[in-house]
């Protein structure tokens, strides 16, 4: 009885694969997201293969009108897998074979799957990348104008949680905005490597036909070429790297998604989420929990995982091609999505958000001015360390009398230092603080509306 | 226009939740997984309400023939979701209202969806951990079988990569077997940590009614009820544990292949894969890969992700609940299905693999008998440094000589110390070295006999 | 001239180790921390060698009485290495040689690096393991101490930050000392895992004398022999274990370190740090940082990471013994290192705390209290999905007018639902909603000094 | 009595920190390798606070003479430190006021630790990853020696560790080249984020002092100065990405390791390794073993769990300097460590290794030819995937006869397709397979000498 399961090589075998073997080698379950990436590699492939006579005019004619039917099928949802498909490659072959007849038997000509995958994934890649740094702009610009908004608005910087010394709101949004324009950057940088074109490099020999390398790439938008065929077809250091900058990205946003948790605790109470961006409970009929962030805060594991992942599959696999390489996609594809969803969901969160200008500025106040008594001190010519452990002996002072450090007269202050006189305590409120924080960098309202206006805002 | 969308909680808000925010949270994508274990645990919670006459008996038949009505549309997969489902747990809740009308409502009387959730993850869990353990035991005893057929061959052992001593086949087998039952104990030590009944703990703090948590327990199969509700939403130690287990056993899967796809290299040319689980090229026609044993390889990276990416949601969060947890499910389904899939596959696998008894036998040859000569000279009463030394400058006299150690003549042996006689001659073949390894634990026949017998092989 | 460094096994080779290559593969640096439990190996292998007669009487005796000696030199800080010791066994097998000349040579008869390291660690790591557990008491009998004296302190509970239900801290504490007993169940179950005596499998295949492995296994205090060589020189599934029960414990561990500084904030002011377990600034005169708990949490990275790296040394290695393994003893001791300071440096904080009970009672008033109503309607047979939106509403209607859930009139919440009445009102206090949480696990008083009557505080 | 420990900021605290948190807390055991870049920031610190007038130049001068005495006292190995230095900022300013007295209390004006300790790293990193370039290239140059040394030596080229078809041993090589080279690349990129100065950021908010940041970058050698000071202090993405970078680095050094521990088996027979890079064996004496390679791919473990570790330690954390950060600097050290000693021995170990050509070329031949016959026919004008299947029949038919492919008559090939001729069994030689193989990129002697000139070997 005939066998129903066609494989492209089966030539060689007397026994088909167990159906066991079949489902679990078969990478179509994932892989199946790429076909537009593989359409796209073979039509550049069978243009060239016709174009420098590799096979005949009219087969690489067929085969591209073949390809045309097929992409319709999916842009129409009518494409059929069957279970017989090894993976997107062969179902698509398969299908073109259907339709094209004995033509499309040429389109593997000069190519091998070794080859082909890694050019879907380097495609797919470069197209994930741009997206992903259109939403990165999304949200960066959604930060500098939740910056420009709120450019007065006075809250207490924190190290260790504690309130340390007053910052503006605009500024510690733009520290994010800076830490994603780094973000940005490792982006663009992972990108010029996973932009170099693979076809070409065969099973891992190279292949033996007269092919234009230079034109498939021109084809497809690829500035380089890969250089030796074996590195082609074995290495996946470009997922690892895209995966690695998602990471480091996900550091950043999990500790954005921290600091507004935080913030929008009743304790805080420095932000309000919009409604729209919040859920409730099955139980609690008060609650409205800042679950976006959270989430936001969660993927951060599945994103380090899936580095990880990627990572040790590729640790110590002996040259070339092995088949431990199919496990490159899936990490891949659910870091990309994480990061995609997630950006463009913040994007759209954060201009809905509700600062609590008063109480934050409220906060700002107290022993966090202590710094600008130290600096006083050291300005009059102690030395910093010194003048650093009077004020200290003042703060402890208040601690035991329960005095605020602004409610102190300059009589008292010079029980602790001759020093000290009227203009001490005219540094004593927060908008002083900052705005004597002018040195490049600090977060002088001057300093903050400077960078907005060199950003655009 | 009346929204569409209905929460469970959507009284306290005064805005619907954007789409974004809406698809960005919603975990019914993986978490429908569950239904069966959430419609268990509903059916005990509702049995135990009435029972207790939280909610009046009559209420809660009407509850527990809409579950049923539920079950049914899920096993013949006419449940149909709805885009404003959160999760498994609304969308059952949701269709058991449709059904059951108001009383519908009752259900979710004492119980909230933090308990819940950890409930049906744990049910899922337990029976998980049992399927595994099953799949293990196929894969021990495939090996113990493989081990009891080829009882007499003989292959080197390696260290290193270099061939070291002589051992049975049958012996490296056990080791994988001796791995693969410490895993099987690691799974059945946290399966007891996973059996634990979370339910009564509502959304962190108990709850207030006359429940009775004991009947629930023995309802659902478990043999532990929770201390302490804070821990019991919060904590997600026991799947931390699971992943970890599934890490270790996947490093041992992975050195199992490791081994199989070096020995299936035409330069060992040790074992041959069934054509069944084996792939092809689509480029090369000569090329049988060892497609299954690969993957099983690189499996393992996802695995040790899935547990990176739980300890990361876990590092850091304050108590109780919080959104992240979310993430918990995904890398615990992904894992746990490898898992199976691949013990399934390689029980299936094993039987098939064909031993060349006779190559390995003529590798086991040569410098792998050095230890017996070093052996010899120090039962002859130079001290084992010695005799070590010696035997090392007989190995690199046969170098220079381009000699095997086995054709020296027991003159040439004796220029390198007169302690050596005919009886170290004798001593130089594989089975002689195999024998002599009788200490427990050693590689001798008698040792693996008596291994495989205990096992009842 | 006569090179300096010898190595055990020169004899077959013609060039000695580059100064890169000895350098690069010594294990001195770090495996010296084992010299005490290496001593202890040695002298029951020569105690056994010589019992058994496998070497002279006298010669094990010279032995011992050398080990002795090399015991006292550790001992008093007079034991030297030499720049051509490799590692801590062939460094003391050396020193031996020195002490107790050619007899010393005896003592690696029927025994190998392989089998001796993988002894060493084992023996270390039941002691570490023991440490660790007394030093996880000594946690959990702080914090059953600290809800012992809190025992009346009413607090919020908190799911995804947001004030949820009351409870009592002691019940808040409770649950840390439940997820702490878990990880003492693990650290258990991992150490019989642990407790497995390999000597006697040689390099990897057994050895060929008739040693007593009971009789060593016995001396040494191991309750289970390894019973396949290969498997028991090959395998570290017991570190990686051990790295993922510690990896758990700091998931704990950097959960309590969030609550307690978040608590510590000005913001929450529910806790403050003794001034022995805080720091200050270099700048700041006025900061208090909780240095101590951000470390803990801190050192929950090293932990992830020192599990990674033992599960990617093991990935993919072909059996038996790689000097791979050699990458299995830092992350080992740098995770237990971490862990034992950790854990003893916060027993040693946690009575320190001071709670601001005023403050917690305080915030736990208010919207935690709206469950309370909705399980009110729900006992006055409204089904709990409406009770929940009843009170959702009225919570909207709080804070449109700005009204605390307590001051409402009960002609106020009768507008909503005409089951109010004045058992209602009575319900809207902290202690009422605490008390009334008595179902097992739940945190009424009554359930907490239950709980510890049963632990003994 | 008076307490020894003085702190740099005791002055608001009423007791002193425990011992246990001292060194709980102290970082002082691993960064006081920081030392030079520590001095090199205060003297460039200290020369623009004179400059500017911030401080009196008397005073500055007496700093920078006090700085340039402990930098003395470093280098010839007398610096002491004291049991109460917290870390080596402390610990140097600490020694510099022992020598300036009081001057040196102004050191601190303008600048905190938390500035401080990222600019210590920022400079430590920018070295180290120069280093680690040049010690790249070298590895890259013996790479590229060893192919022209080699330029004629044929081998089997692997996919699946199944021959595959025959290629360059310098091709192969050449692919390791490449690797490195992206490798190299990625350092690049990562240094120019490192390569931004930090110091001016204060605690977190900026100094109010008129600093010149762009003096002190200068000085330093650095090109950009950071934008924002909140950021500034608390991220370590740069760590991140270094390690990022160093884990798929030693991604490709562990393939590397595999392939060369791999040809150095027995039955592969390709390499053998320099005695000056192997090591033996305690019990066998005949055992040589690549143990340089195998800790090179053990190595990848730690530099992987090193990068988990700083990505564990970031994510989640509120803005901004947090104690958790300290934990940045092992990993950090212990994986450049790793990669410097790594890629130093390797390329010592390269040169000396010892190719057998003879046994690579004779491993070249048979079935990996079969692609040849495919592509003959493919030429021939039937579609690739026919071809394919014929010589997967041909293939079997080898098998089954016990035949290797170039023993094949052409008659016997004819039977299985009229279109083979004697062309086709030309085609039947590794070398004629290389040769054609002259795709760009692909393995053919024409393209690989090409390539080596170009890179100039």
């Amino acid at each position: 009885m005939a066998r129903k399961t066609k494989k492209l090589w089966e030539g060689r075998f007397t026994a088909p694969p167990s159906r066991l073997a079949e489902e679990y080698t078969s990478s179509l379950r994932f892989d199946r997201r790429l076909w537009s990436y593989d359409l796209r590699g073979s039509e550049a492939h069978c243009a060239m293969l016709g174009r420098q006579g590799i096979i005949p005019k009219k087969e690489s004619e067929k085969i591209l009108s073949g390809l045309k039917k097929v992409r319709k099928e999916f842009l129409s949802d009518r494409f059929r897998f069957k279970s017989s498909d090894e993976d997107i490659h062969s179902a698509i072959e398969r299908r073109l074979t259907e339709i094209a007849g004995v033509a499309g038997g040429h389109l593997h000509t000069a190519r091998s799957r070794n080859d082909q995958v890694v050019l879907d994934v380097r495609l797919y890649l470069k197209d994930v990348i741009g997206d992903l740094r259109v939403a990165l702009d999304e949200v960066r610009e959604a930060l500098t104008r939740l910056a420009r908004k709120h450019i007065d608005v006075v809250m207490p910087g924190y190290t260790h949680l504690q309130r340390a010394q007053p910052v503006l709101l605009a500024h510690h949004l733009l520290a994010y905005y800076d830490m994603l324009g780094r973000d940005d950057e490792r982006f663009a940088d992972c990108r010029s490597r996973v932009d170099i074109m693979p076809l070409g490099s065969g099973a891992l020999a190279g292949v033996p036909h007269p092919i234009d390398r230079a034109f498939v790439a021109q084809q497809l938008g690829f500035h380089r070429v890969s250089e030796n065929s074996i590195d082609a077809v074995s290495d996946r250091d470009f997922i690892a790297e895209f995966l690695a900058a998602t990471a480091i990205l996900f550091v950043h946003l999990s500790r954005l998604a921290a600091d507004l948790t935080l913030w929008a605790t009743t304790e805080f109470g420095f932000v309000e989420f919009p409604d729209e961006f919040s859920t409730g409970s099955s139980i609690m009929p008060q609650k409205k929990n800042p679950d976006v962030a959270e989430l936001m805060r969660g993927k951060t594991g599945r994103v380090f995982g899936s580095l990880q992942a990627v990572l040790t599959v590729m640790k110590g696999l002996p040259l070339a091609y092995q088949s431990d390489l199919q496990e490159d996609k899936e990490p891949m594809f659910d870091a990309a999505d994480a990061a995609l969803t997630t950006l463009r969901t913040l994007a759209a969160m954060l201009p809905g958000l509700r600062f609590a200008a008063a109480r934050m500025r409220a906060a700002a106040q107290g022993f966090l001015l202590a710094t600008e008594l130290a600096d006083f001190l050291a300005e009059k010519g102690l030395p910093f360390r010194e003048a650093h452990g009077v004020v200290g002996r003042v703060v402890r002072h208040c601690l035991k009398t329960g005095k605020a450090l602004e409610e102190l007269k300059l009589a008292e202050l010079r029980r602790f230092s001759k020093r000290f006189d009227r203009e001490a305590l005219a540094r004593l409120s927060p908008e002083a603080a900052i705005a004597r924080r002018r040195a490049p960098g600090g977060t002088s309202q001057e300093n903050v509306e400077k960078r907005l206006a060199k950003i655009g805002v």
